[in-house]
């Protein structure tokens, strides 16, 4: 599924290229901004396939909880729930990756269509972002060779590390990858447009841009396993804190996933920092892209937790004997704890492609600089900064009153959430202008990305908790369980209330602030001649 | 106490302002800087108290809880239960607004000085924030004797709607007495500066600011009433989520406190955008004294629940009948809602505050523009946004942690957060120098302000939610009810998750914000002498 989504992402981006290429001829700038459409449109798809599958899956889940009494009803409810595990883990993760990958290749085009090589025409240099995915695709099947076949595994117990080895295994060869394209791609020396200055880059400067890229994304992604796996001391202390009671589990909870934020926005300040002083708004877009090289293997680590379970689901319902059901039902731990890797790829990746973006949309609406001591922008800085919280609000009590309405009712609940984001950059850009929606892009990106990763992780670190306790693996999860007791029904209540917000609310804010900054890249033009109307009477 | 605190607040500054003047002479920005130290002072003690109160008082909650069964500790812990409510509620509350008072009373000298009104020597325009403020006390105390004389209270019902009442009753005149006061203040027009260039201000101007900052402070007020008040349907949702069960309570808890933020954010951004456009960062800073001229009357009605609460401790403790008990109850349920009112002025005038501020310490660094797009701004901003999820996260664990452990044990807890805060400025500036400290003071405060609006509520919700149930005052409540019931056990759950989010670090958060921002600003002129540390050597 990986190799698949990466390898179509990349060959329409190709064709339509060449499409769009006879079409505008030699008018660069122009086809490099119909391609921006196709990150809308994947960014719009990403939107729905995350928030809906996200609702859905998880009102599929307290569905099948709540009638899970009635026997006539289960098996309508286990198929729902299999099918809500597909549409919200696999559709939305992939939608997600993919809107990443569409939009970091998109800003990397438009901010190389109006630099000196595209002004040049240098298709070579141009198409850099593509030659770095197409690597990252050999990288990663090479990957594959090393987990298939060199490394054998014999029992259930190695599955976890040899997922987790992967990602490191891509890691180094692609770094070499980079080094190689990056030499061959570019000429030694040349220039970038910096919001209006020219900035001088050697190939080594973007080398490093893509590099930090691709290890910072590894730091995120281990980083998210020790705050969530069931192997390290967050976890464990948690699970301790339910003998006290489901207060004292959701509190340390709630302080965890707070916590969590401080070495992935550290990582990612550090890569913007590097990115941006090397290679201004380009090098912010090719990081974004080299946290994505490696998304063929990460795709791959995540979708194995869903899949185990949905082929135990199948087995269940088919009436298999419970020896299978338990080979799924590791499988699926094993797969579980990785998942939470891929988020965290998906949200580092996501708010440096909203910059890159953002950077993009800038550079298009001929704004000189955002500075937040101006009345337009700081209002927009703040206001931005609390759609977050309004959208998660939205989303959340979606997920409440979504159970046991399925379908239908899934699709009226998108519609609030769906309409926030895509009508807020409309309606600031067409009232307030370009400098106030600037402001709501940096409010929502900063703030954004924390409520996002604290919400993903909180949800993972409880159901890793509760898992825990109810494996029996060690003498220490023994004395707190078993399942039943009072210290499990703590940690129960702990994974519920995690669901909706590691499941729907965390991973769609990764949705939300992507596509408001593509979105307002898309209309730029428009706000500029006719946006702003409120001041003009005012 | 409000009157207290009010009127010793502007006693120690007019004091202080003589006292520096004998030393410092004609050298009215040197004065004014010194003043800056009355808020740095301020705010630390502030810190202090809300976080250390905060972690004891919720310290003290748990811990009475959970020894509540061992009959001999009871009195120890119903003493150290009303002391913590004492610390908590009333000295925390009394010292973060003191603190906004004596900041935004800072910023507007300081702004002020540097003014062509502070060149010129125009001692009455000068005394401008000082006149406001002691206008506010006189309106206050004319409010008070319409409350106590003028309606007179027959029986508990009314006490409610009669403390919601003067705030709106304070109001009113208060408008009156901002106009009287900016008209013979100022001349009909003046220059101020707004960074670098002059700008043209009327009294008209000025009275518009002052008065936006009152009335914005009564739509924050009223919104926070409405959403926590167990009167109206958001508390009353929420009691009912209890029936399916605590899960679904925490879950609407937590979507309703992100909800809660929409309106006070979009209140403050119309006061910025109209206070900044009309009068720059001097229109921001007396924006902020304007939300803060009802302080007396805010406390007054802030302090009521807390004081009827430890009466009735008392009356427990001395074996009083239970008649007598009842009684302070129902008053002190009376005064809890309107304790919220009190938190929403607290974060409003937080967020008003440091943005002022924040323009102070600008100006005082000589930074000409904070443009997001720079690497350095962009980075701070980002790592700021991050700061009040950390704080939130070792405060939330305290509170765990501190539990049965008291005094000794809360004084240690309190190191960590508070010396996140105190050290943040101080080693962002002196190694990454002014621009980061300035996005970081950004990012902290556009972040922090949602977390501490929606952590305040969320708990706030829960609480009223669990008393309405318990009150059974209707037949809605009465069906949800009795003590003990499922539904009343899943609401009890909530109350207890949402202690230390309203109690400690959602209150926490408004010093978080402020301190840095004053601090920033006393060793701004440091930072520009020998900051940036790390920026010189790579």
């Amino acid at each position: 599924m990986g190799f698949l989504l990466a390898a179509n992402g990349l060959l329409v981006l190709y064709v339509s290229i060449y499409l769009f290429k006879l079409y505008y001829g030699d008018d660069w700038e122009g086809l490099y901004e119909s391609i921006t459409g196709y990150g809308l449109g994947g960014s719009s798809m990403a939107l729905f396939g995350r928030v809906g599958g996200g609702i859905y899956t998880k009102a599929a889940d307290v569905g099948a909880d709540l009638v899970g009494k009635v026997e006539r009803n289960i098996l309508k409810m286990v198929i729902a729930d299999n099918v809500g595990d597909n549409v919200g883990d696999i559709t939305g993760m992939g939608s997600d990756l993919f809107g990443s990958y569409a939009e970091s290749s998109c800003a990397a085009f438009f901010v190389a269509s109006i630099s000196s090589f595209g002004i040049n025409h240098d298709f070579t240099a141009m198409s850099y972002p593509l030659i770095i995915s197409s690597m990252g695709i050999v990288v990663c099947l090479i990957t594959t060779l090393f987990a298939t076949d060199m490394f054998e595994i014999k029992n259930v117990r190695e599955i976890k590390p040899s997922l987790k080895r992967q990602l490191l295994i891509s890691t180094i060869p692609m770094t070499a990858g980079i080094a190689m394209v990056s030499f061959f791609a570019w000429p030694s020396e040349f220039t970038l447009f910096d919001f209006g200055t020219e900035k001088e880059v050697t190939n080594c400067h973007l080398f490093f841009c893509v590099s930090i890229g691709l290890w910072a994304g590894l730091v995120i992604g281990y980083i998210t396993e020790y705050y969530t796996s069931n192997a390290y001391s967050p976890v464990l202390d948690m699970a301790d804190s339910c003998r006290i009671g489901a207060v004292t589990n959701v509190i340390f909870g709630l302080a965890l996933g707070y916590k969590y934020v401080i070495i992935p926005i550290f990582s990612i300040s550090i890569s913007i920092y590097v990115s941006f002083s090397l290679s201004a708004m380009y090098g912010i877009a090719v990081t974004a892209l080299g946290m994505l090289t490696t998304i063929s293997t990460g795709l791959a680590i995540d979708a194995y937790g869903p899949i185990s379970d949905n082929a135990g689901g199948i087995a269940e319902m088919a009436g298999m004997s419970h020896k299978i059901r338990e080979k799924t039902d590791a499988l699926d731990a094993a797969g579980n704890t990785n998942a939470a890797i891929g988020k965290g790829f998906a949200i580092g990746s996501a708010a440096l492609v909203s910059l890159a973006l953002f950077g993009a949309y800038v550079s298009r609406a001929g704004i000189k600089s955002v500075d937040v001591l101006t009345p337009k922008v700081f209002i927009g800085l703040i206001v931005g900064a609390m759609l977050p919280y309004w959208f998660s609000a939205m989303i959340m009590k979606s997920v409440g009153s979504a159970a046991l309405k399925m379908v239908e009712e899934v699709r009226r609940e998108m519609i609030p959430p769906g309409a926030l984001v895509m009508l807020t950059p409309l309606i600031v850009g067409t009232f307030l202008g370009v400098e106030t929606l600037a402001g709501v892009l940096a409010g929502s990106l900063v703030s954004g990305v924390q409520v996002a990763i604290s919400a993903s992780n909180t949800g993972g670190a409880w159901d890793n908790a509760k898992k825990y306790i109810e494996a029996e693996g060690s003498e220490h999860a023994k004395s707190l369980g078993p399942k039943g007791s009072d210290c499990h029904k703590a940690a129960v209540i702990g994974d519920t209330i995690g669901d909706p917000l590691k499941d729907t609310s965390g991973p769609s804010l990764n949705i939300l602030i992507k596509l408001m900054a593509v979105e307002s890249l898309v209309f730029a033009p428009f706000f500029v001649a006719h946006g702003g109307l409120l001041f003009k009477f005012i």
